[in-house]
């Protein structure tokens, strides 16, 4: 049994499968140097076969150097009743200049007669002739079994033949993939057994998602021998996704204990799934284990005195393993232990000012009272603590801001701001428009202070949520708007409460630019040299 | 073994210490009814000890009427060297009405040293008590052994004292929880194993998603012999979220075939699972198993025209099983069965005018694709239906409306909205101020539109949504407005989508008196004597 596992990753083709995702050569290799970081084994740039923005890929990735990474190419085994040194997409893999190719055949007798309409015999030679094809060409190969579970279980005799024809022709590896997501853990476990017991060549599991456990099956199929896993960065992949590599790499070393990267390598996991999700543009749900915003965040006021107490009482590891960290969220179920927690993790001493710090927490209180509910919004709690303790500069000082939104019948609706604000003593007066009334106030607002905060075009807002707050008279109740908001490092999360979701969103707007502008030097400071890498930081 | 599993759901519990989620007492009767219907056995509605919102819920929820649930209050065991019958907790839980009771109490003995501080035997003696005092009280009583596979792995025998406990005071069911969701399958399997040999008590499992291993732990449990699983819907719920019910639910019952739900149930799961999503504000993954728009959607060209020729070749189940549809991504090719099933229900029969109704689908799959969703919004649904099969006037035209939002240091923000309509012919032109945007458009056209319609004053906004979408292209940026209007007689939502929220809320308010307006006449019929009763009528 192996005690070490290679990682493949393929979020740069099957993950480009998804729904919503589409990567840029550019991108691409951006996510590849990051994957090389981390520290994968294998990196699946695409399919040259396919499109030309693979083979762009493979030819730029060919002159580059991967300290940790093989890169390898996707393809299938030939087409039916052809030969494999005729087979474009065979050559195509060769030309593309890789070390390591990687090609998927059927395993699945349904799929051979139904879906390429050939021979079971025929499928064989496809296999065998494409796997030898590519060996004489001097590359590693490891060959996909396409559906391998639902073949096994449909017909284990059929399936095992064609995994034997690629061993018979020199596969490096054989990865069986639950093509459909369908499988369970215990089905995977005693498939791989049989698999092991029957194949001397070292086998791999690639897994989808569609019944939620995908991770599950990986590591399943690790504890039965399997010595590789495919999967993708955040999950991303065509339906539900592919196994989320975020979550297998932790489990398989801190719970498992296979050797899969080292200790300084795990520790990046939470930046570089930050950093693909950034470039991929995908939203990355704060609950997302291991690497989420909210993974290791406390709220309930039970855990957060138990934490207090000792972390390990409601964490199930140190955040800090995979470079995430412990967030304590304030809310009202929670009594003042959160706020101390938060006053704690910025240095803030509240027990040198028992006086301050009663008046912090009556001003909080009374916010709550209002609406506020600090919970998911970190950032504007940060700025109140930081305020009180420390003193603040504010960055600009309102006269006015006017917002209009216009609709007349068959033309489209126009929003503009008109804002007036003093900065650095100056009074400046600026006017946009947007696709929305807060994108308009943003534009305006952003057009006064940029002349003075350039690092302004560096952040953007990535979610925007509303709350109404009476329900009982809804418009006429207050509401709470909260704010996401991300340059390439970080995401942060602000608040406004008003009875006028404007003035509520002007609130938000303002904190996340206090926020981050305020923050800057300590970013300068801790992250500059990384910054400047992703051309972010412009001095 | 047992052969059927019982669903707990804790959606309104532990799903909201979801970091995001807050739930109003209306919200939370909203989705215990869905859940009703779902066919859940057990509904954990709050924390009747903990606020007073909970308390609210448990006295509303008493005179109602569920088909399938039973309604359960959460708290915990009695307080160290203290008596259970003094229990402020515990006689909340009895004044709460319900018939089931759940209580949580430590099985960890770290935890009982370091977090509440009191020794081994006292701990027992606390779950003893409270145990027998609700038992005592006439309730079905669930124990919830918290960190219960910590605990084990760290003093089994001691983890097994506890459970005895509880069950010698009579407990109904044993619930085991991976508190901080750090356990593995394996580990989840054979520890149950251990505790089924142990007691004689029906057991459970309450898994937690830190380790993306949820799912898999309860089906794990369920296989080793527990008869009860707690979740919620969509997995919410602290940090990683709770094991998720969305994907529990149709695996044990399509893949490990226990007995769950009805079939005609099951077929519920996607529509409430989009319900519940909608009600908590939470955006829904578009990956999200079983119950995601994109769980069924085929992008690949090589799956596609799979998928053509048989279907199964590329799903691991129907997706109509879970009331979810297959959708190929290159040519939207959306389900059409909601809107059939609520044309039926408006008696509009589709059958008889093919083109009309290839027409109106073509409509619903545009505006779906622009980021509407019909889910949680049947009066605007009803008005596009109606309005193609049977004309509906327009209770007036817009020719123009004006909103302006205006802030001036340290004076209050002003809304302000002009609007200038086509009511019978004439043309209105009037103003109004409001609280916000949304209500000074409201108050100017309600001023535009009252002498003809004089039955607007008896109808209010009750609830106000809004979500920014970001998951397709067609709809980056675009927010959509969710409206929930009451007058005496009944409740309805409607919906707007727009890039601009001024504007979707508009859409979103003008269907909203449409469809009071419009149904006025049915509702004159049907309801007058009520109304009359209620002075809501004045003809």
């Amino acid at each position: 049994m192996p005690t070490s596992v290679k990682i493949f990753d393929t979020t740069l083709r099957d993950g480009t499968q998804g729904e919503g995702i589409s990567l840029s050569v550019e991108d691409k290799i951006k996510i590849a140097r990051k994957l090389d970081e981390l520290g994968v084994h294998y990196i699946e740039g695409g399919w040259p076969g396919s499109n030309s923005k693979d083979i762009e890929f493979f030819e730029r990735t060919r002159t580059m150097t991967f300290k940790n990474a093989k890169i390898t190419a996707f393809g299938s085994t030939r087409r039916k009743d052809s030969k494999a040194c005729d087979d474009i997409n065979l050559n195509r893999l060769v030309d593309s200049g890789v070390q390591v190719a990687t090609i998927f055949g059927k395993s699945w007798d349904f799929h051979v007669t139904t879906a390429i309409q050939t021979t079971l015999e025929e499928n064989l030679n496809m296999i065998y002739d494409s796997v030898q094809f590519l060996k004489s060409k001097g590359l590693e190969v490891i060959y996909d079994a396409e559906h391998f579970f639902d073949g096994y279980k449909n017909n284990a005799e059929y399936a095992l033949q064609t995994i034997s024809k690629a061993q018979d022709a020199g596969a490096d590896w054989i990865v069986l993939c639950d093509t459909n997501g369908g499988s369970l853990p215990g089905e995977i476990a005693q498939i791989v057994g049989a698999v092991k017991a029957h194949v001397s060549t070292p086998v791999g599991i690639h897994a989808h998602n569609d019944c939620e456990l995908a991770v599950a099956n990986s590591l399943a199929a690790v504890q039965a021998g399997a010595g590789q896993v495919q999967g993708t960065i955040n999950g991303y992949g065509e339906r539900c996704g592919n196994a989320n590599l975020s979550s297998v790499i932790p489990n398989l070393q801190l719970k498992l204990g296979y050797s899969v990267l080292s200790d300084e390598q795990l520790k990046s996991l939470t930046s570089v799934s930050r950093y693909i999700s950034e470039i991929a543009n995908m939203h990355m749900p704060i609950n997302q284990p291991f690497v989420g915003n909210a993974a290791f965040a406390h709220k309930g006021g039970i855990h957060v005195s138990a934490i207090l107490k000792d972390a390990s009482t409601y964490e199930h590891i140190k955040p800090e393993l995979v470079g995430n960290k412990q967030r304590v969220l304030v809310s009202e179920l929670a009594g003042q232990s959160n706020v101390l927690v938060k006053a704690q993790e910025l240095n803030l001493d509240f027990d040198r000012d028992p006086q301050k710090s009663k008046e912090i927490i009556e001003k909080i209180k009374e916010m709550e009272h209002q609406g506020y509910q600090f919970e998911g919004a970190d950032a504007t709690l940060e700025l109140i603590l930081r305020e009180a303790f420390e003193g603040l500069e504010e960055i600009f000082t309102l006269e006015s801001f006017k917002m209009l939104v216009e609709k007349t019948a068959n033309h489209a609706v126009v929003s503009e701001a008109i804002v007036k604000v003093k900065v650095h003593g100056e009074t400046i007066y600026t006017a946009a428009e947007g696709n929305g009334p807060v994108n308009a106030l943003d534009n305006a607002l952003r057009k006064a202070l940029i002349q003075y905060y350039p690092d302004i075009k560096n952040i953007h807002l990535s979610d925007y949520k509303v709350r109404v707050l009476d329900e009982k008279d809804a418009t006429a109740g207050k509401v709470r708007v909260l704010m996401e908001t991300t340059d390439f490092s970080s995401t942060w999360n602000t608040l406004g409460v008003s009875s006028n979701i404007i003035e509520a969103s002007w609130y938000a707007l303002v904190d996340s630019l206090r926020y981050a502008l305020l923050g800057r030097t300590r970013i300068e400071r801790e992250d500059k040299d990384q910054l400047e890498q992703l051309g972010v930081v412009n001095h």
